[in-house]
């Protein structure tokens, strides 16, 4: 059995603990002894233990020769739970794989060092890019503070996010719609628009899977949204942010404050619109390190216009309706050179509708 | 071995003639004994034998016992070459297998029919849906007249093939350069606008693959392409075919022609647009069975618009422009539930770009 073997095990595990531990990392861990595996365990859920301690949880010692495979580099710093390095020091592991350096500047390379100035073989870089690819978000978020942000739509063939009439129930089928709800309870956010919210008056909530709840973070410049919106409900279960101007009206504020949702007023630069990468900084600081911006087409349009996406998430319907409300509105490109480039990630059918998976690899300044 | 097991190797060398039969359809057949393939044979070429003497060109004598596959009902009838089905009964095949019955309702059946008659076993039906495929284009043109019409275009993911300022080189890779080449070699026509030529002088011809240029169609209600478009250029081995009003300047016309160009005049409704039912199914007539409808936006919305299209193939690049030239404008659509539907029949790659290949299943009247 090979390197790869155990990390793709322990990846597999990792991403048991998608939505539900972040802002902290997916880690997976694999305790191996004479090629089998003995005991694993992965992060399950933020608060609580770590990959490594939920992989030694599993034997009373550690056999001599044993060998630890983990998809990121053991913590050496005292966060929740105690660092996972004196447990794995502790553990003495004759070898120790580690699918990748922890990405946070402070501490990257900490735990590999010391663990090799104890006499402990480290291997580092095993299936690198997967483990990459598993933490992209946590990757953006740990290294610059800014939340990873998706824009997800569902799309007609020809671009369109609804007819010229504003109607747009369904443009997808009802299993691409799952997978925006499940897309939704991977997230730590949801970024949507006051116009969405008086059109089509959405809950924002996971709702078709399980999973849960992402921040329902509305730009409402004009404060706009009824107090008997959807998105003013159940605080308990899925909370909501309001994001308002400066000068938005105190009495309304108090209002929707009074239900229990948070208000963020912010500057507005003209035509009412918000500095996102400051919205998103701010997002970050409250631990948000990942956004889903789900529209409607103005949002979707300011989001890409500040070059603030990470990942475009198109959900192409096998439909055509010609002139209607485009999925991206002006972003002020003359030539084709100048187009902002994706690399499609991932191609796949989600019953009649195709998914586009999307990275950004060129910006649009 | 099973008849699917050979009517696969008929249909692997039917394909070998695409691009080349039309409007005869593609056609494979193979020669089994004991579960040897001993003879093979495909339509190589409009004009030349047909699969099954080619195939029994490859024997001296078919041995007692020997089974024929081919994908399509022998014909009947005396055509280009004497008919099949006298040649199939000489060689007292112990058991014919075919894919499927002639789609032309004058002859469907009647050699099947006859073989029965004459002692042969007959099995029909034989990986139907395949030989179906295979040969969409003939089906429909022997069965309405009209030829088989596919809209192809290059877009962004957003839904625009152009900037606002009509810049539209390169939005798709190399590698679906040479797709769209090899679809204009498959088909015998290729329609475009005015505007096109006007705007990017096009060659309309097939360069970067191997294989024949088709027909070239251009709508041109006003007469504006100058006769030194490249359109003009190469009618010997590139003809063109301009369609315009019947009042159109009669010297430009005089002058068209006299370069070698074909001029069809036809009666034009408001906005200078022609009844594009009847342009096809004049097309048909002069024996153009399947016609690549390559734009620009203007000629490609007509053409839903008359809903005319039997299928749509979408080559998406990994790219956003936001605001700009639509590839498909005005339908009048406003419910989602009036969109016109499609299938898409086959998702795949072509270097960055994703090609949707798709038919329609739900017009728009």
């Amino acid at each position: 059995m090979s390197d790869q073997y155990f990390m793709k095990r322990a990846l597999y595990l990792a991403r048991k603990g998608a939505g539900y531990v972040s802002p902290n990392p997916m880690v997976g861990a694999v305790i191996e002894k004479d090629g089998k595996i003995i005991a694993e365990g992965y992060h399950r859920r933020y608060g609580e233990a770590h990959a490594e301690a939920n992989a030694l949880a599993g034997l009373k010692q550690v056999p001599p020769g044993a060998k630890l495979y983990v998809t990121l580099e053991p913590c050496s710093h005292h966060g929740k739970t105690p660092p996972c390095l004196e447990r794995v020091l502790a553990a003495k592991f004759s070898h120790v794989i580690i699918g990748m350096e922890d990405p946070n500047p402070l501490v990257s390379g900490k735990s590999i060092a010391a663990l090799r100035r104890a006499g402990v073989e480290v291997t580092v870089g095993v299936m690198e890019g997967d483990c990459r690819a598993l933490n992209e978000s946590f990757l953006k978020y740990v290294t610059t503070g800014m939340p990873f942000i998706t824009v997800k739509f569902a799309q007609t063939l020809d671009g369109r996010i609804a007819t010229s009439t504003g109607h747009s129930q369904w443009i997808s089928g009802e299993r691409s719609r799952r997978f925006a709800h499940k897309l939704r309870s991977l997230h730590d956010a949801i970024l949507a628009g006051a116009g969405t919210v008086l059109h089509d008056d959405p809950e924002l909530t996971t709702r078709h899977v399980k999973g849960r709840n992402p921040l329902r973070v509305i730009l409402d410049p004009k404060l706009e949204a009824p107090l008997t919106a959807k998105i003013f409900q159940n605080q308990d279960r899925a909370a909501t942010l309001i994001v308002t101007g400066i000068r938005s009206f105190p009495d309304k504020c108090s209002q929707i404050r009074g239900l229990g949702v948070d208000v963020l007023q912010m500057d507005q630069e003209e035509d009412h619109l918000f500095d996102l990468q400051e919205l998103f900084l701010r997002l970050g600081q409250r631990k948000i390190s990942s956004v889903l911006v789900e529209g409607g087409s103005g949002v979707i349009t300011s989001v890409l216009r500040a070059d603030c996406a990470d990942r475009v998430v198109a959900i192409v319907a096998p439909k055509i309706i010609g002139a209607g409300l485009d999925t991206v509105g002006e972003l002020h490109i003359t030539s084709m050179e100048r187009a902002m480039g994706l690399r499609f990630k991932k191609v796949s059918r989600s019953g009649d509708d195709i998914i586009l998976d999307g990275r950004i690899t060129k910006p649009l300044s």
